[in-house]
């Protein structure tokens, strides 16, 4: 059992590297960085919530993995490139064992995203996982949310459902799904990609269904080709019911796969720079003037999915 | 009972205003701004815990006030100017009038610092409240820990003591001290002042002799004057005993008053430059080159003082 100082000097002892954009790292007041010339910053906080995010058997390397990987998939959404991060703890106890599992997940996802942990905070209190990260883009190149215009096709990162299908089968789920949900994989080489490509940009974190309605411009709709939804063969397998599936891809939430518009004639050179990256992209439907979201079937018939994805405050 | 949409928007609605920095604020994946030339960005997290540095009965707009505060704190410690915050709130239930009343007290500190409120989180779950905050401050002006030098001068702003004695007497707090527990006033005018003065400098949230601690370079001590600490006549009609006394205000925490160290040379001219903008500065003691620190009565003997300040996990 540690205390605060001890704890704190273990992390910025794992933390601290040489990175000439840092004057002040963990342990002072605040953290002091210099940024670059011409371009804005982007910034995010997400929490992890227990038994919402991830559960109390997880391993911390997990876990902080996940904390980490949440908050770069919101500066993705943005075409944004990861710089700084700070990280708020609050911990029911000092325990350093969990800590440096934590530290594990979260510094190794950090070092391969360029990632640097300059501060943050520790307390003792309910576990509360609070990540801040600050990254940078070319003020012109940032995409939005909300930015759409009918006509345009919508396309995501990646195969979706695999998380909520993780969820869904609990114990039973395999571990491709398992993986899915507690080593999320940032998109931030697609994101850098659609940078100046796509129109309008979001992660899907809360579901396809609820991230698509914050994507689309006021007062637009979308009809939504739920045959082409990109699927894994391992959530085919596991869930080989077609509705169930498709209920999960829609409103399951915790993807973390981005969903952009892009204009027809744009496509195919996207499509290109992303299978450049290894990013696969797949077209799941289109913008309309038309305000509400319509699931189209196979067959070109509208279906009713009884999810409409998260709401924090609803379950 | 509002759902995280209908929060959010109501945020959004009372925290946006005018600021050519701002491009994205609340709302989309992440907040982008735009930092001003030549200043290096300063980036501090704080969390307040229920029973530790609030209580539940406070008034929302208390703890509203309180998270900020303890935020721009940090930032005046390190003579930065505050400039935007996110704000991550994990609340048991989506209580409307509870988040009305913690805005009030969050904005109305907020727009009296010129902070910005761009971006945030919430979340379901057990009460947890971060805020991150960002400012900026000329490079060469800003302020650290653990750069003093022996012969330095030590001096505080304020009065210590006040909010530790209004825990330790509760219910019977006299109104006064409980405002300084509660209401507690960042010292961003004081910081100021000594940007270019000062030589080291720490906020006092964890209590003197904890923070004089980090103050002090390495392998370097103080002798702390006990009888020279400021004291409010709040304090001291409260607790006229004056060994009580000392312990709360070498120990108890919570004061957000800036500490810091100075040529004695210099001292002159910062208390004209604070006394200017209404900042009392007291001499409380001197850096030496030996470690340790020494509190020193009127009669110059050496006291014993029985708290070391706050250790998060110690308690």
């Amino acid at each position: 059992m540690s205390n605060e100082f001890d704890l704190i000097a273990r992390i910025r002892a794992r933390a601290v590297g040489p990175d000439p954009s840092v004057v002040v790292d963990i342990g002072d007041d605040a953290a002091l960085f210099l940024p670059e010339p011409g371009r804005a910053l982007v910034a995010t906080t997400d929490s992890l919530i227990l038994d919402r995010h991830f559960r109390a058997d997880w391993a911390p390397a997990d876990i902080g993995h996940l904390a980490l990987a949440v908050n770069l998939s919101d500066l993705a959404a943005m075409a944004a490139r990861p710089r700084w991060a700070l990280l708020a703890l609050t911990l029911p106890r000092a325990d350093e064992a969990w800590l440096e599992g934590f530290l594990d997940g979260f510094l190794a996802l950090a070092a391969r995203t360029g990632t640097r942990l300059i501060g943050g905070n520790l307390a003792a209190g309910p576990l509360n996982i609070g990540v801040q990260l600050l990254g940078d883009v070319e003020p012109q190149r940032a995409l939005r949310r909300a930015t759409t215009r009918p006509g345009q096709l919508l396309a995501v990162t990646g195969t979706l459902g695999d998380a909520a299908g993780a969820l869904a089968l609990a114990e039973r789920a395999p571990a491709a799904l398992r993986r899915r949900l507690t080593r999320p994989e940032p998109r931030l080489d697609a994101a850098a990609c659609l940078a100046g490509r796509a129109r309008s940009m979001i992660d899907i974190s809360d579901g396809l269904l609820a991230d698509l309605a914050h994507l689309l411009g006021p007062g637009q709709g979308a009809q939504l080709d739920v045959a082409a939804l990109p699927t894994s063969p391992a959530l085919q397998a596991a869930i080989p019911n077609t509705a169930q599936r498709w209920a999960l891809q829609l409103g399951g939430g915790n993807d973390y796969e981005l969903l952009w518009a892009i204009e027809p004639d744009e496509l195919a050179a996207a499509q290109a720079a992303l299978a450049a990256v290894g990013s696969e992209a797949t077209v799941i439907g289109r913008v309309r003037a038309d305000p509400g979201i319509d699931c189209i079937d196979r067959e070109g018939r509208k279906i009713e999915i009884n999810s409409d994805g998260w709401d924090h405050f609803d379950r």
